[in-house]
């Protein structure tokens, strides 16, 4: 039995057997032993470095996903006895791999048998006077070197910055940044989520335009950040590295492909997420996380020494936690490359226009989110969004998701052919799909794409469309492929839309749902990227005041 | 008032009131409020990423070397009513750097004023029927990037192993090393834990041998660890990238110079940690953390690509968690050296010898420990240690200190003196003591050390010598510089001895003070570091039994 460190009262029968048996239960990895050790109910709580997990369900859904607790040693146990059913017990173990751990516990007796989730347990200690449970938990192991699901590699910085140390600090000085590992950083190879891809890269010699004008602004880069495979997911569940850690829903998914950028930002690893946003990697995970994101007017940033994977609609883009640095960094962004025609910004009308239609495929939560939003703009000194018919979505997306497939297949489908088996089934299927579409189908594809391009020029007509930048908050890592899948299309049939516009996308995180929060998209006209972030800036400030 | 999320049991007046003035406390940064937050005396507990400090004294420690508690909003309460008195709340928060953190609590009422600390505070609520103070409290915070402290920089890993896929896994395969910052390592710099240093450094082209060779044998590198400034201390104190965390005493100093790979592997970061040792630099944070760690004989390891501190006594050195793994990263040091005659491994009989007079200068609890661990030999199976006399260890060491600091001048002083202010005061004044060192009197010390090391020769006649690796525990990172002057003599008596025979020495953590963890040190003639890693291991082996 275990040896007890300190005591503070009389030690009540049964409390440090039900200790032991948890431990116990842990080593060998009894599931049911470890579920029943917990009090049943919605409000039983656990707690470790990914968050707070409330109810019983939400933390057998944890440990489903663990293979096996690490293992461990109790090196202290300090016992707290409150009365002769409660006690606090804080233990210090010493976890095989190296270092120490600590746990916090609310034991509680309850009457015998009274809650028990099915039958008495061997490990649950039932001496007839009662069952010992865990009523919260908060587990402490030892921090792990860095976050392999966020980062690849990681500096203090890797790369400083680039200005000159006796000029005045320049608008990024003392940022840091999270690079999506699409982009070359010089000394650095670029490895896309895919280990067998980094295999066979050589260092970069250059770093990206998109990295040198940060580098250049003040900033530096502390590393390089996880990316979906080949950038091809909204999902960020990287079949090789694992997901991210969503930094504000514990248990949920980051929302990808600019996955890593997006946890290290919100976690406040990095201040700005360097980014690309082909059908929604920026604006997905800065709606699942609580961030501002900014996917730009296609093609106003050069996408030189960045990984394509479908350059119709690829695109840079940045992700932050406060509007303010998101305005910072795309202004230095714009201004160094001002002389290119492309680049040179507009202002905008804050004049909005909803799509009812669109509200048809999201979740009924954010449905009444957004509703609840676009209600309150009058009164936040704003117009009342007009009505207008986008037209045909759900026929937008499958000529976005023809024309994307077909040119992610020309940018990877032959070193996928060398190297069968190196990506996510979802993953795969996608660039499968890509291969499969000729060449008559895909030139049909992009004549009506330009087409309802222009279409859409005509019905925003200079106004800046409202909508959600997902169709639900981040879902749990525990969905279904085929749940993801339902999530995934609902929402490319929102951020597909700036896609065939080439338009700037502005992700602001101004609803929440119980489910965590999402972000209000505004996506306005080619070239008005800098108007759109101080418009929803200004947003913010309203419908919060 | 804050919103509470949950509440079972009925609320205890007084208890949020508490609840909200702690927070208040720490968003002013009321020192004196937080200490009075927590229940006086030497069972209330803290525990956070660094470990579990027990006694309020350790906590108010640990709160005066922090300048301000993060800022953080509260966004869930949680609280579990036990009775009028005693309840425990679990809160999330979001701090304003990004992430979210956790903190449990178990709040208790005293009777009023029946045990405050001082006068009765504005933040503890004392409505006449007791004071609400915390009895155990245990803080998550957001997981940073990784720990700067120990780390430079940091990969998965940042250099892949270069032993052949197709053959044979090597003796190190999947094993993982952190890199002392003295290495060179092809693609990143040196830096010598100094900034400025680092500044001006290019990439490295090759890596050092003792790097290669355990790329070759099937490691990869994790990672550029911290050292003290040009690795010239014993402490681990950085001026520049701060001390390392202890992995196994919370709130102790890690030791040094090999600070950043000791803390790495005892967090379980890495697996073996490559260093130097000139004075100490790895058996002390051997023995701070409880890990094994060879010094080697002098030039049995190549120097090639390493940063020298004093050559005639600068050696390389490992750290592991258990003797096997030293075992196997020696072995397949040496036999890539193998070539070289000073490589040759020799056999050494385990016939023990001591000096008492060496436990002169340790610490009481040292003494005790080291007698009775040398008390149970004989019924461990080994030999009673025969008694020596050493010598003068006092004029020893000075001679060592006279030579190394002249050598460390030699290395370092054009570029300390054009970087004047780039060290800490206590590293500085050992390196400007080098260069108050005449020639005469380097000479002089030279040819007494030699005969010092033939008289060490004669005396220990091929027998080990036993003796504490560092004269105390870890010190508390709240130790005066004087404090920390008083161990670092007292333990460079016990450590120089090994530097003037030019002998190997392994560091094993086979004894234990209520300090922490305590080094075993053997001592043996030049090239049986293999032999005396078995004898250690043994050591282990039958002192446990």
């Amino acid at each position: 039995m275990t040896t007890i460190t300190s005591l503070q009262g009389e030690l009540p029968d049964g409390l440090i057997p039900a200790f032991d048996a948890y431990e116990t239960a842990l080593k060998s990895n009894d599931q049911q032993a470890l579920g029943e050790a917990f009090e049943p109910g919605a409000e039983t709580l656990r707690a470790d470095g990914g968050g707070l997990l409330v109810g019983h369900d939400a933390i057998s859904a944890f440990r489903g996903r663990r293979s096996q607790a690490p293992q461990r040693e109790i090196v202290q146990v300090h016992v707290r006895v409150i009365d002769a059913d409660t006690a606090v017990i804080v233990s210090v173990n010493a976890p095989k791999a190296g270092g120490r751990g600590v746990v916090t516990q609310l034991w509680r007796r309850s009457a015998a048998g009274a809650d028990a989730v099915g039958a008495p347990a061997d490990t649950a200690t039932d001496d007839g006077t009662g069952v010992w449970r865990i009523a919260t938990a908060q587990v402490q192991a030892p921090t792990p070197v860095f976050d392999t699901r966020i980062w690849r590699v990681v500096g203090a910085p890797l790369i400083e910055t680039t200005a000159d140390p006796s000029s005045p600090p320049g608008p990024l000085a003392g940022e840091t940044v999270a690079v999506k590992d699409l982009f070359a950083v010089a000394g650095v190879r670029i490895g896309a989520g895919v280990p067998a891809y980094l295999d066979e890269q050589v260092d970069s010699e250059f770093h990206s335009p998109a990295v040198q004008v940060l580098l250049d602004a003040g900033a530096s880069v502390l590393g390089i950040a996880q990316t979906d495979e080949f950038a091809y997911s909204i999902a960020g569940r990287n079949s090789s590295y694992g997901t991210p850690p969503n930094a504000v829903v514990p248990g949920a998914i980051s929302g990808g492909s600019s996955s890593g950028p997006a946890s290290a930002v919100a976690l406040g690893h990095a201040s700005i997420g360097l980014g690309t946003d082909t059908g929604g990697s920026i604006r997905v995970p800065a709606s699942y996380q609580g961030l501002w994101g900014l996917r730009t007017t296609h093609n106003a940033i050069r996408r030189t020494d960045l990984l394509p994977l479908a350059p119709t609609f690829d695109t840079v883009g940045w992700l932050t936690r406060d509007a303010d640095l998101l305005a910072r960094v795309a202004s230095a962004s714009f201004e160094s490359v001002a002389a290119r025609s492309s680049a040179v910004q507009r202002e905008v009308n804050p004049s909005f226009v909803v799509d009812p239609r669109l509200s048809a495929s999201v979740s009924p939560d954010v449905r009444d989110a957004f509703g609840s939003l676009v209600d309150a703009l009058p009164a936040a000194g704003f117009g009342a969004p007009a009505e207008v018919a986008l037209g045909d979505i759900a026929h937008l997306y499958e000529l976005f998701r023809i024309v994307q497939a077909a040119e992610a297949w020309a940018s990877h489908g032959d070193w996928i052919t060398a190297h069968p088996g190196s990506l996510a089934p979802d993953v795969e299927a996608r660039f499968l799909f890509g291969r499969s579409v000729d060449a008559a189908h895909e030139t049909d594809a992009r004549a009506e794409l330009a087409a309802q391009g222009d279409h859409l020029d005509r019905v925003l007509d200079g106004r800046i469309l409202l909508l959600p930048s997902a169709s639900s908050s981040a879902p749990l890592l525990s969905s279904t492929p085929a749940e993801i899948g339902v999530v995934r299309s609902q929402t490319l049939g929102l951020t597909c839309i700036a896609g065939v516009g080439g338009y700037p996308a502005v992700s602001a995180p101004l609803m929440s749902v119980p489910g965590g929060p999402v972000g209000l998209c505004l996506v306005g006209l080619r070239r008005t990227d800098l108007a759109l972030i101080g418009i929803a800036a200004s947003l913010e400030v309203a419908l919060r005041s």
